[in-house]
């Protein structure tokens, strides 16, 4: 791999923000036990703290009102299965929970296995423009609604939802409204307090931080039950020893979270630029959602009649990453179940890629992808003729 | 802080192996989504899957049987109620659960949880030696029994319990048998195949890796319920992008297991010429469960009438960290659990404290920290007689 890579997948997953590859040398020397009284334990606990601030801070909420988890998918398991189990028999007629048709398979796997516990949920279906019909929400919102989930912006498209509205609705039947922010921080302002939400799930390692660390907010006031029991770590709430070194570097981004988003702001006109030369230079292809309010950093092409994972791999050959189907779980190659959920077919959804910018995104690695991408476009078309 | 400290505390966590740092500022750099079919993605999956075949090599067993987690905590969680959840519906006469009075809190709590599904529980004793009654253990083991939970051994005394008798005769019975390793693991030699656990868990971080990873061995054709839904990661048992970095270094420690392990058993001179040295200085002083097969780092110290958090905090102050109560919480300061199950009173509990010694301790730190001992507890004791 002599030629630089250009990564054009910043949903799945981004590279660790520079600056911590020096924080790392240095933060790896706090290794004591936060939860040891001497020197070594004290010392990380302070780093811990910090970082939970810094965090905090960035998401408009109260330190103590995050709960550290392993990521993304923990946060959204203990948001779904610890609510249900600490407040549902407290309201038993609320038998049903409301969520999109384009959650995160960790949201998505969590509420399917409270269907096991006899609870009954509604999807709310999304528009061929990619926005949440909003009629269907209120339709079925109701006494009965125990729990609303739905994402902050889809993974797929970039489409951004309404939560602060249908925050509202679903406080005022008393229902607790959980959001899965994993694909918008860093990426649009977020202010927990004023959006209303209940709970809220972010991982770190799409926020320019590591693996395996994430948080789940919980409004004061609302505990969800333990997904994970033992030690008295996080007030309680989520046992195991801290993942002291991880924690810190998602603080560490999220004290940089301002310079972070003003970078993504400008990441509109490259994506916007990005999406005109590809629909310029190849007739046929189409924008997903186009004129939908989407995040800044997303397109997802739609090519008729090609094979994108044959466009992904081959354009993979000549250094180039992006994805089809779903980012966390892209190796399994389903067609995209966000892209079907707007009424196109699967073997259409097939024929979708998904282009993810971040803040290392540089304009010309985009005039170098489109280029290469009409290049490997016509290489196909070539051969389809043949 | 000039002088350089002296750690006695490996039982509550482990320093990052010192060929770590290097390590870490390589593998930072394969930050891709091991569930991406691109090149980054498949560099970080091909560095996840070495990891896991070392440490299964190590541990004696095959990489498939390893689910990887955020943790000990997690592994245990995901034992005790996977468990239950899969297998529990299948053997309904099955309602007995098995489990020693001196276990983690993680696999405590997972066990009480159990508790309010209707599960009973028998706490199998320890003698005042530490060792435990395997009388009793034979005699509550019955047709009744789903799951046996037994640590390999103790945190606080380091006794060893013989858990492939204990998974022997639970198997003739029909149960399943877990066990926390998390304390052997680097410590003594583990061959789980030839142990015959069903299920075993372990952690990075008190073995010379980072915080927040650690793993739970499932034998071949025993599939708990998973504990995260979500992703298709570690075949579909435990979901949520891969800790990569982490998991990577856990399987570079295993890979240089055996090196820790002939280093492990030296220190059995260093900790027993400690003891001896303690015991000739300090008059009353004794050696908690002395005589039985114990660890070779770990001593629990008795000297009766002193408080052992003045002296813990007295010898931070020096330079050196130890631990009184449990390494997991000793933030909370309770007495210590483990050394009242041995019959002790919790006024004598409060006057234990533990030595846990690790492959970077030296004999000119042990005989550093006998000396300043000796002085603080002299100055104590004048202090007392004013």
């Amino acid at each position: 791999m002599n030629k630089k890579r250009i990564y054009l997948d910043y949903n799945a997953t981004t590279p660790p923000a520079h600056f911590l590859k020096d924080k790392l040398g240095e933060w790896v020397d706090q290794w004591g036990n936060p939860s040891s009284v001497h020197y070594e334990g004290q010392a990380a606990r302070a780093l811990l703290w910090q970082a939970k601030e810094h965090l905090a801070h960035f998401i408009g909420c109260h330190p103590l009102e995050l709960v550290m988890t392993s990521g993304g998918t923990e946060a959204n398991n203990m948001a779904i299965k610890g609510l249900y189990e600490k407040y549902h028999s407290k309201h038993p007629s609320k038998t049903e929970i409301i969520t999109s048709v384009v959650e995160h398979p960790s949201l998505r796997e969590a509420i399917k296995y409270l269907e096991t516990k006899g609870m009954q949920v509604r999807y709310v279906p999304i528009s061929n423009k990619g926005e949440l019909d909003k009629n269907f929400y209120h339709s079925v919102l109701s006494d009965k609604t125990f729990l609303v989930a739905i994402m902050h912006a889809n993974n797929e498209t970039g489409h951004i939802f309404p939560i602060a509205n249908l925050a509202k609705a679903a406080r005022q039947v008393g229902a607790i409204f959980h959001s899965d922010m994993v694909q918008t921080l860093g990426k649009m302002p977020i202010h927990l307090h004023q959006l209303g939400v209940d709970t809220a799930s972010f991982s770190a390692h799409k926020f320019y931080a590591l693996k395996g660390t994430g948080a789940l907010y919980c409004r004061k006031g609302i505990v969800p039950n333990n997904l994970i029991h033992g030690g008295p770590q996080e007030r309680k709430r989520r046992s195991g020893t801290e993942n002291v070194l991880r924690i810190a570097c998602m603080g560490a981004v999220a004290e940089r979270g301002n310079a972070i988003l003003k970078k993504f702001q400008s990441l509109k006109a490259l994506r916007d630029q990005m999406e005109q030369q590809i629909l310029t230079k190849l007739a046929k292809a189409q924008i997903i959602g186009q004129k939908a309010n989407r995040l800044y950093n997303t397109s997802a092409i739609y090519i008729p009649q090609i094979d994108a994972e044959t466009i992904m791999m081959n354009m993979d050959l000549k250094g180039y990453s992006f994805s089809v189907g779903s980012a966390c779980h892209s190796g399994s190659l389903h067609p995209n179940e966000t892209i079907m959920a707007m009424g196109i077919n699967s073997t259409s959804a097939r024929s979708v890629f998904r282009i993810s910018l971040g803040i290392y995104t540089t304009k010309a690695e985009i005039n170098s992808f489109v280029q290469d991408l009409q290049k490997s476009m016509d290489r196909l078309s070539a051969m389809q003729k043949q």
